[in-house]
């Protein structure tokens, strides 16, 4: 067993994920006589907000990510591991990992969310989702592959079916990917295939609720629905998908042929939250105290998407970037206060600091508290925002320069398929 | 079928491989009456001299590869189909493709080589080669995360052979792996592990025969191996490779324990050219007339590293990129001679430009005919000429950013693990 817990006066602080959450407790906890060791799955810290672009073929996997412990190098009192949390013993105060256990004297989990098929899991491999670097170029691939078998198919109805493509969810993702897909069809690929017109591509954006971007004010909502009618995405607002396969989907009763189905629909949180023991809201999201501690168990935290934490308005903290960075933060000056023998009064508040969408060329949304914004101007702050909350001065440099490179030209420049389409997997 | 031969005018050329070769040989029939069909099972041409810095993290995907559609997008008589060649019909002038066949009037195979494991194919699960960007990709990943299994291991001789890295072959690929991978254990990494000091890894280069880089004059191979063990590499020449396997290597009947083994050693023509009919040299490349034709085959070409080509001094054409392009350029223009009524006279004749080699930082070697450089300006050298040939400004500007942000830091940009390491997956 690792980490000994109690041999010294350094507490162990041990963080699971090395997301935006995790990241900000190492962070914070920089400078303390702590000792923090991050685990995390994968070697990785992902600009999740920028995943849309590697996606859809705008920007490549390492101008979004970087080596955990490369950004935490810094930090002597870090130990950062790459191994997979496969249970708690709360009572033991033992983390189980894949390769040994690990003790703590606080442990704060920050695993996440993943897509949800709300008890459709078969639908998974028809409409994949998007949460990891394996799913953008699983999407990348998909997209790419589409227009391919369209300029290879002769039967006119099965090349239609290749460039028709249905977006699924109408939050940030989705139209996100909506628009992208759009633009692609529209503006870069026209002049290169020579059978089948990529401008004939039906880009479908389907919601289930009344409106797009739920978290924004209705009349934002409206505007980013005609930005993207102008992008060429036809969107379809109180439609349900009853069925997916490889065909394409069951709109209530009608079918649509799209050989080309994504998924932005769902979220679930990380299935490390059930294993905590401690009650969970309908999304699978743990109910934390207003410190963010598990129930019963001060020494615990669950903080970002895995936390389920009401404002005193009586809304859901957003699983948003900001809010798991503020979580995080909160988390550590807790410790510290602990560490000092003082304590923190103050439940965990969360500070709106603005929610931004992008809709595609020159078009997005903005809300900040009264403010809001559409059109040119937010596109913007979304993109100055982006680029400024990116980590590394080369991923900047590099993001700015592609999309530059990609506004004038039209070019994507991460077009590479690689790896095995699923769509040509046979079905076990 | 597709591409009717004889119903106009207009010669059809099929060309099969996107490579240095395939791309010349369309690129050379701009302007002319033919129609070409280019034909790849992938997207994307690559630029395999710098295939190395992708599976060694200084270089993304899309820096060194672009879509083949996107390069020939100006051309309007090339039709690219991604697809896949499965055989030949000389007799009915016809390819079958996976997703159809299609006929030609002239066709030009440029499929390439990939690695050989001298009749031991179960090496290649632990031995990965370097051919394509998933071969890039999967080397990458066992790189990266041997370090972080060092890092996790409490066993010290367990640690020990996580650190130990092997690579099988001493040509251009295994020198620049192996340089590589000795400054990234030795000044990359470092400082960002708590437990298993990267320093210690030991990079073994292993060579069968007596020399490195036996395209080069005796005494630039062994400037090169000094240069190598200079870097912190171990270089063993007239070393055998016995057995491999998920512990390490056997040389001769010496076990080493090594988790990490890579391989360099050997190339396999494509098997495509075994269902050409022709008499094939030992490395199973066509045996090709002095015109690159196809014996019997006047209409049928093989070019680039499929082509077993003897030149007047007795000696093959190399299987390099200059060698292929000349092959294509050289077949498109005896193509158009042909349509115009005349004749190439002149059989194919490679030019020998130089060959470069890059062994490190501030190292490698050159030779210009009887001029032979290496360190500072052969380095210098082959970084210039590898950015000029390189496709693409986006491309040109990015890589040199990225060197120049590497050289100053020390640091490599793509150190990000995706998919699924094999050393995890069980064997059936």
């Amino acid at each position: 067993m690792e980490g000994n817990a109690t041999s010294n006066t350094h507490p162990h602080v041990v963080v699971i994920g090395g997301g935006f959450g995790g990241l900000a407790v190492a962070r914070e906890l920089a400078h303390t006589d702590a000792r923090v060791t991050l685990i995390d799955r994968r070697n990785h810290h992902l600009f999740q907000p920028l995943l849309y672009q590697v996606a859809t073929a705008g920007l490549s996997a390492p101008s979004i990510a970087a080596p955990l412990r490369q950004i935490l190098r810094g930090q002597p009192n870090v130990t950062v591991l790459m191994d997979e949390a496969i249970g708690v013993d709360l009572d033991q105060h033992t983390v189980k990992l894949a390769r040994g256990d690990i003790t703590y004297d606080a442990l704060v989990v920050a695993t996440g969310a993943t897509h949800a098929y709300f008890g459709h899991d078969d639908w998974e491999r028809y409409a994949p989702g998007l949460k990891t670097l394996e799913d953008a170029f699983a999407i990348r691939r998909r997209v790419l592959v589409a227009f391919e078998r369209a300029e290879r198919e002769n039967d006119p109805a099965q090349q239609q079916a290749w460039l028709n493509f249905v977006i699924v969810g109408g939050g940030a993702t989705g139209v996100e990917l909506a628009g992208t897909v759009a633009e692609i069809a529209r503006h870069t690929l026209p002049r290169e295939f020579r059978r089948a017109d990529p401008r004939r591509a039906n880009v479908l954006l389907i919601e289930a609720g009344p409106r797009l971007l739920p978290a924004f004010a209705p009349d934002l909502s409206d505007k980013a629905r005609k930005q993207l009618e102008k992008l060429g995405v036809e969107v379809r607002l109180g439609t349900s998908v009853t069925d997916i396969d490889a065909q394409g989907v069951m709109l209530g009763d009608t079918p649509y042929a799209a050989r080309t189905v994504l998924w932005a629909a769902g979220v679930a949180a990380s299935p490390l939250g059930r294993l905590l023991g401690a009650p969970l809201d309908r999304a699978g999201r743990v109910l934390v105290e207003p410190d963010l501690s598990l129930p019963g168990h001060p020494d615990v935290f669950v903080i970002g998407d895995l936390a389920s934490v009401t404002q005193s308005n009586g809304q859901l903290v957003p699983g948003v970037a900001p809010a798991a960075k503020q979580m995080g933060r909160y988390v550590a000056q807790l410790l510290k206060a602990r560490w000092r023998g003082t304590t923190v009064d103050k439940p965990f508040r969360y500070r709106d600091d603005g929610t931004l969408a992008t809709i595609g060329r020159m078009a997005a949304v903005a809300q900040f508290g009264r403010l809001k914004l559409s059109g040119i101007l937010a596109w913007w702050v979304w993109l100055i925002a982006h680029i400024a909350f990116l980590i590394g001065f080369r991923n900047r440099l590099v993001v700015m320069l592609d999309w530059g490179w990609a506004y004038w030209t039209y070019q994507r420049h991460a077009r590479i398929v690689t790896g095995i389409d699923e769509r040509d997997r046979p079905r076990e």
